[in-house]
C-alpha cells in the first residue's frame, strides 16, 4: 500500500464522505465539518456520502444532517448498504427474510410488495442482516439461523446478506456493538460466509464511483474518500483504487496512526483540515 | 487419527457418557439408554457423565435425568464446565462477570460470596459466557462488550471464558443457538479469543480422567468417551489420548459416519449397544 502523500497523483475531482464520524457524533454536528462540507459543496467537485449506517433509511439520515445545519445533501448522493441490496433483490427476484431495525425496512418496500404479488412460493430465499441494535434477540437470530439451517438442509445456499462487518460505534457516550459480531455469530452457527453489502467492499465503492461518473469520466484515482473508519473508510477506498484520507474524528483512536499494514493516503484532524487541503490541492493542479 | 477398532487396544477400564443425546433426548430418555446405563453402572467399571450444559446445574442434571429413570447418579460423578470454572475463578481470585443462565448462577455462589466478603475492588476482572438462551439480550451483550472493551482500553487482558463453543442443539422439537456463536460475536467485537472450559478441550477430559483414577491408576487410553458430537465428545476424547464412540442419536448426522478429518474409534447405534460391546470387550480381555 502506498506511503505517497494524498496530495500527490492525479488532481482530484471527486470526494466520498462518511457520515458519522466526520459530519456528525450521535447528534451533534463535528466542530468545523458544516462550514467544511459547504466549502466543498461550492467547490464544483463531486461529493458523494458514503455511509455503513444500517439502522435508518436514507431519508432519516439526510433529516439528521439537515437538523444540524447540513444544506443541499440530496437523496440520490447519499449511498447506503440498504438501497443498493434491496437493488440486487428485486433485480434476482429474492424473498428475504430481513433481520433489520425497523426504521431501516421501508428501503425494503419494493422488494416486500414484488413478493406479496406473485403468487408463488413464499418461504424466504435468502436472510439479510443489519445494525438492528435492540431487535438483536435470541428470538430473532434464532429465526434467521433456523430459516438458513433449514436451506442448508434441503440443499439449497444459505444465502447471508449482512449491510457491514462493523465491531461497533459509539452513539450517546456509550459504545455499542454493530452489526459485525451478530453476524459473525450466524456465521460461526452455519459454517458459513455472509457477502458484504457496503464498506469496505470494493464492489461498494465502485457503484459510488459510477455514480460520480455520471457526468464525465472520473476514475478511481481521482477520488478521495474521507472516514474515521481505518478499515471500513480508508482500506476499503484504497482497495477499491482511490485515495483513503483519515480524520482524528468519530471513532479514530491513536493507535490507528500506527496501523500495522494500513498506510492511509492522509491523516488529518477532521473534516475542515481534509477539505482546506482537497481545495488548496486543485488550485495549484 | 488411528482407525484401529474400539474394541482393540487396552481393557477397558473408565467410561465416560455425554448426558444430552445419549441418555436424553429432551424431556425423554433415549429407548434402551436407561437399561443400558445401570447394566453399565453394575459391571465395575468406572463411570461419569461428562456434559457441556451450562444452562443447568449439576444437581438440576441429575434431577432431570432421576425423573427418567436413571438411579444412582451422584453429583461428583458429574463433569461440567460451570463448577470447574467456578473452582478455577475462586483459587485465582477472579471477580467474574456473569452472562449464563439464572439455573445455572449457583454453581458460582462461592465465586460470588467471596467477592462481597472482600473489600476491595468490585470491577469484574473478566466475562462468564455460557449458553443463556434468552438471556442473550442486545443489552446483555453489549454488558458484557462494554466491561471487556474497558479492561483492553486500560491495557488489561480481556479475559473471556465460555463454557462451550457448540453450534446449536436440539430441544423440544426445535434447533436452538448454542453459546458458540455468541462467544464468537464477543471474539469478533472485541479482537480476542475466548479460553474454553468444557469439551472438547482436552484439559477438561483430564479432569474427569483424574476423577476416574482416584481409586486406583487409569490412563487415557484405558477410557472411552461415547457421545453424539463429533467433534466435542469424539474428538476432544481423542485428542485427550482416549477411545471416542460415536452414536447415531441426539445430534447425530449421517454426514458424520464420513468425516473428513475425524475417525472416531466406533460408531453405534445407540447407548445400548456401546454398554453391549464395552462389556463383551471387558470379558473377553
Amino acid at each position: 500500500m502506498t506511503s505517497m502523500s494524498w496530495a500527490e497523483g492525479k488532481p482530484i475531482k471527486g470526494v466520498l464522505l462518511d457520515i458519522s464520524g466526520v459530519l456528525r457524533d450521535g447528534h451533534e454536528a463535528i466542530a468545523g465539518s458544516v462550514d467544511a462540507f459547504h466549502k466543498l459543496m461550492k467547490s464544483g467537485l463531486e461529493v458523494r456520502l458514503v455511509t455503513n449506517e444500517s439502522q435508518v433509511t436514507r431519508q432519516g439520515s439526510s433529516d439528521t444532517l439537515q437538523s444540524l445545519g447540513y444544506q443541499g445533501v440530496l437523496l440520490e448522493n447519499i449511498f447506503a448498504p440498504a438501497p443498493l441490496l434491496a437493488k440486487e433483490l428485486l433485480k434476482h427476484g429474492h424473498r428475504p427474510h430481513l433481520l433489520v431495525h425497523p426504521k431501516v425496512k421501508p428501503e425494503f418496500d419494493a422488494v416486500i410488495d414484488q413478493i406479496s404479488q406473485s403468487e408463488g412460493e413464499t418461504d424466504p430465499t435468502c436472510v439479510v442482516i443489519a445494525d438492528a441494535a435492540e431487535y438483536f434477540t435470541y428470538e430473532s437470530m434464532n429465526t434467521a439461523f433456523r430459516i438458513l439451517l433449514s436451506m442448508q438442509q434441503k440443499g439449497l445456499d444459505p444465502k447471508l446478506f449482512t449491510l457491514g462487518r462493523g465491531r461497533y460505534y459509539k452513539e450517546n457516550g456509550l459504545l455499542w456493538m454493530d452489526v459485525g459480531p451478530f453476524v459473525t455469530a450466524l456465521e460461526y452457527g452455519l459454517d458459513i460466509k455472509a457477502e458484504l453489502f457496503g464498506k469496505p467492499s470494493p464492489v461498494f465503492f465502485h457503484t459510488a464511483l459510477s455514480s460520480l461518473s455520471s457526468d464525465g469520466e472520473i476514475s478511481a484515482d481521482e477520488v478521495v474518500m474521507i472516514g474515521d473508519d481505518i478499515i471500513g473508510d480508508v482500506q476499503g477506498a484504497m482497495d477499491a483504487g482511490m485515495r483513503g484520507v483519515l480524520v482524528r474524528t468519530g471513532k479514530f483512536r491513536p493507535e490507528d496512526e500506527n496501523h500495522p499494514t494500513i498506510k492511509p493516503s492522509g491523516i488529518v484532524d477532521n473534516l475542515a483540515s481534509a477539505v482546506d487541503m482537497i481545495l488548496r490541492g486543485c488550485n495549484t493542479n
